[in-house]
């Protein structure tokens, strides 16, 4: 029997067992990995690079006598599509064979299925007033008469009498630009100023479209929303896996790899910057091609929110002191930082608005929630919950609002589940269990109808992480966990079954409805890394409650990764916040982005952030006496399984009421 | 006889034929070219790199049959030196043999001996207000208590507190810095304030040095001068020859190299950054062994002025469009660039104070000047003029300033003169000939005494530009030339003589008396471009006073590239500008350069240059129908010569008047 060999795959997180010889493109199908192989292994389209993370090759070569590294040296084949500005370790997936313990990272690109966007954009309404604006001036060309003039002058004085823009300042960079585009566009020129203060494009002739990027940089996934700043629309959406995931898969082992590697703060930036490039020039092309072909055509502004430590990372700064005590941030206030002084490759002279954070652990993005729910204008006691890999809490009324943060980890993105994927085809979103039979009924990203075993193949891949919600829900109703988590066994039924190790898993998927050709199953592991993420979000909320004096929720919103395809009454059945009529339980969708956006598109919602990130009070629970007796008992599912017995079918046949219909 | 082959040397200009196998070095001793050899010719100093700019060197070799291109690649010796960062065509010239046509560029670090500062910096009498201040904080170690706090926060509330200081702003670079150093320095640090607005450096402890650079960069000559900010006074100076010359010696050939070069700006724009960043480095090095052995020692602020043509080829703006009809400029206004932002290798954070431009062809230099001279603040008529390779005038006193720009070419500076030289050991800088024996007596800059042929080898290498005008007044007074210029021969002199063309030339040092073995002359070219120079000077200042209405001058002060070395009655006797009595001309030194120093010293300056350059009335004299009527009777040399026989000893001893005892 052949040598087998320990493969993990990032950012995915899949792991298994791979005989030797095997190619890193037929492990990755084994195992359900999300990577592309448009030719089908011939080896001719070189889609199907991966980078070499870590990996125990030394083997003898007993012909040789010496060591060698495997694995083997790039083939021919290999050279012929790997360059220089690939970097190091890069191999084709469908030529490297693997003939030791390798941990392998999967790079946006090589990734198969263009990920369904869960963080899609919603509909806003909002007045357009974004900080970035273009005018149009037509100029007589001028003669000797005008020599004592500068252009610049000429210019400032015109945006000044024509718009009444007054003190208008050239960034340095567009000033370049100035001359030139004076006269090719025989002197009609459009201006792009910024905040009513600096001039940050000059284009020959009139120029209508002008666009901004709000980005969404989570602990795991990153998205940036194109929007047309003339419109308000959002045009394009861009998403991808956070490339810092190598580095930790959560906040706290990223802040650790920083402190423990020299280079780690400095590695870690430019990985993200090199993501939101990628995001940038995804949706550049894209206008690019359609609207305004002229290469110059590019993004004129960028808001961006992120937890802390994500913030930190991006801009540099150190985040070792968020990461110890007495969690001192860099800053807290917004910044606007020149593109071209993070690298960030949009116009060089546009500025990156980074919103504020609120506290060492709640950062910009629950800023974007808190201006895009805008608790702070209403009646009503609201708790919001943005989950990501870390939870959000934002609990109050027009009165007071307090916020605070709870480790959740990834799980609720599908990180850390034995088939756990990211929501792209092939990903099982929504689960019902028979209560009788067990037997389960699934959808799947892609495929319009239910599918039950029956229906035979349907190349099922994994469970993203809405579907993880709802399995587990669902295998609890139906008995096959009890209220502690735990496997109920000898049921009947071959679905509940004994792994290897002599864990019990429960068998969603047979490996014949799969494309990976495995049994797709939720094992104990999986429900007790539920249990924590959603314990850590009720404590958080009870906690909140208590530290506030209340007793009752008038409405619980859920933001977040899942965007509007959480079910709630999944969420609410597995204990994930208190007790509240499912009716006042509201999807809201990626609401950070939603805050990201409304910066982007009127101004104002700049200065209303900066106020309210230092209205809203931060409150921290980890450190309350009763935190771990609250979390203990929180990680019980509650008895709630015969609360809405038909509730859930006719929400479906519904569709979730969105949040501005409650809001009203 | 062995071939002779061309050999150039930039920037000194200096041309010969050299025999076939001679080293670099060999020529450039042969020439009288200024090049380092430290190590005489044993290639083990590395001190001697030239750039080989431009060479016919193919060859037949015979043996081969093969072309080859010569000089013949490095030696081993050479090889040894060079680094890739040198960049292209970079040899050593004790090793590099000739073998064809060369033009050689001298670069300023293998440059044997340091200028003497003709720049140099006079005596200041300002209130020192300088736009970038330092303030040393101490804080309370923060708690758990003050984690919603940031330290930017911190940072920006205690300095309102304590220093009054309100809406400040962190340079994004520089926050980066923020809390590493407050830990550093056990909660004290020192913050570096911009214009009151912006912080652009953290230090941690307390600190107290600050330094800022004035720079001037001239057509021909740069120099900055390292001022401490918290004395005022200028404790380095450092000039070199600009960069560009290699790419054209005066204004407008550099805006025609622009103009023809697709990548023309941006060669000579990277030349002369890289420059000025070689003077910063020098400056710097010395504060950093001295007063503060900390890298983060730096410049936190820098002024510059330059002509217009300077100022827009050094900040990357097309030059074109002020080098044609009807030459608007990019701007006029002074900028405030970050250091970054030009590559300017001080503090990276730091803002480049450019001094706005008049017109033109009048630029921040002339800004500069008046500032420095203030003529606006005066009840007499004073002219100022500006002697570098442009010659820029200032006329006028409280009531009206008017402004204008001659183009005098290098001349005065000692460029396209036959034996010009800059101003550095071995110059000759002072001359007297007898009007009897036609004897001349001179002064070498770095010898005290006065020199005669008798007193035998004194290693005078050439003139520059203060002998060149001395020179050829006393010529004109013993005879030599006559009012148009022209030599008068047959003197009964073997001082005067025909070179092997035929041409009249004057022989002002003997072989004998040189290190570089020929004899020093002074041809009728030289006096040509000579009163070519100071007729453009003598033109503009006359059509000013003409379009003025200004009949009689109250006062005359020189300016420029002379710095104090100028001698007043020689530029009187020569007729550089019109008549005046010699005790009203004024010598006042590199006026452009203090201007810049005083808006470094004070921030209020930097307004006053603002507002006064808008002030000041430019006037054109090129168009003016008298032009060149004026122009060619200026030519001449005037009928002054027995004004004032005995004057100028009696000066000599007195000294040179300096302008404050004028203007007090």
């Amino acid at each position: 029997m052949a040598n087998k060999f320990k493969v993990i795959f990032q950012p995915a997180g899949r792991r298994g067992e791979v005989e030797e010889g095997k190619t890193i493109l037929e492990a990755a199908q084994m195992l359900g990995v999300d990577l592309e192989a448009l030719c089908g292994n011939k080896k001719v389209c070189g889609k199907c690079k991966v980078r070499i993370e870590e990996g125990y090759f030394e083997k003898d070569n007993l012909e040789s006598g010496m060591k060698h590294i495997t694995p083997l040296a790039p083939t021919e084949d290999e050279l012929k599509h790997i360059k220089p500005e690939d970097g190091p370790g890069i191999r084709l997936a469908c030529a490297c064979e693997i003939h030791g313990d390798l941990k392998i990272f999967v790079p946006e690109r090589s990734r198969a299925g263009k990920q369904v966007v869960r963080k899609a954009a919603k509909e806003l309404s909002i007045a357009l007033d974004p900080a970035v604006k273009k005018y149009t001036l037509k100029f007589t060309p001028p003669t000797l008469h005008d020599m004592t003039t500068g252009d610049y002058e000429r210019v400032i004085k015109a945006l000044e009498e024509q718009y009444g823009l007054k003190g208008l300042q050239f960034d340095y960079m567009t000033l370049k630009r100035l001359q030139p585009a004076l006269r090719e566009g025989g002197w009609m020129a459009t201006f792009t100023v910024w905040m009513d203060k600096e001039i940050i494009k000059v284009e020959p002739g009139s120029v209508d479209v002008c666009y901004g990027l709000a980005v969404d940089i989570g602990t795991t996934t990153c998205v940036g929303y194109l929007c047309d700043l003339s419109t308000g629309k959002v045009i394009n959406t861009e998403s991808m896996m956070n490339p810092q995931v190598p580095y930790g898969e959560d906040v706290m082992s990223r802040i650790t790899y920083a402190m423990t590697n020299p280079e780690g703060l400095e590695t870690m930036q430019k990985a993200i910057i090199a993501g939101l490039n990628e995001i940038i020039e995804k949706v550049v092309a894209e206008i690019q091609n359609e609207k305004c072909p002229k290469p110059g055509c590019t993004i004129d502004d960028l808001t961006i929110v992120f937890n802390t430590a994500m913030h930190h990372i991006f801009l540099g700064f150190d985040p070792e002191y968020i990461g110890k005590s007495p969690f001192i941030p860099a800053v807290q206030q917004s910044l606007n930082i020149k593109a071209r002084d993070l690298g960030i490759k949009i116009n060089p002279a546009a500025y990156i608005h980074v919103l504020p954070i609120e506290a060492g652990f709640v950062g910009a993005d629950n800023v974007g929630v808190l201006i895009a729910q805008e608790q702070y204008y209403q009646d009503d006691m609201v708790l919001v919950i943005d989950v990501g890999t870390n939870g959000e809490l934002l609990l109050g009324n027009k009165n007071r609002v307090c916020s605070t943060s709870c480790a959740t980890g990834p799980a609720f993105e599908g990180a850390q589940i034995k088939f756990g994927m990211r929501a792209a085809p092939g990903a099982i979103e929504k689960v019902k269990i028979d209560p009788e039979t067990k037997e389960p009924q699934y959808k799947v990203i892609g495929k319009a109808d239910w599918h039950t075993h029956i229906d035979g193949k349907i190349n099922a891949k994994g469970i993203c992480g809405s579907g993880i919600i709802d399995v587990i829900a669902e295998m609890y109703k139906a008995g096959i966990i009890d209220k502690t988590g735990k496997f109920v066994m000898n049921l009947g039924t071959n679905r509940v079954r004994q792994d290897i190790d002599g864990k019990p898993e429960y068998v969603l998927a047979w490996a014949e409805e799969t494309s990976i050709n495995t049994d797709i199953t939720v094992t104990q592991a999986d429900v007790r890394a539920l249990q924590l993420a959603k314990g850590a979000l009720y404590t958080g909320a009870k906690l909140m409650m208590k530290k506030m004096g209340v007793t009752n929720l008038d409405r619980v919103e859920l933001a977040g990764a899942f965007g509007s395809h959480i079910d709630r009454e999944a969420s609410l059945a597995l204990g994930m916040f208190p007790d509240v009529p499912i009716e006042k339980v509201v999807v809201v969708g990626n609401a950070a982005g939603d805050g990201a956006r409304m910066a982007l598109l009127n101004k104002n919602k700049r200065t209303e952030a900066e106020e309210r990130a230092r209205w809203v009070e931060f409150v921290e629970i980890a450190t309350d006496p009763s935190f771990e007796k609250e979390f203990m008992q929180a990680m019980h599912i509650p008895h709630m399984k015969d609360k809405f017995p038909n509730l859930k079918k006719n929400l479906e046949e519904q569709g979730a009421p969105i949040a501005s219909s409650i809001k009203g």
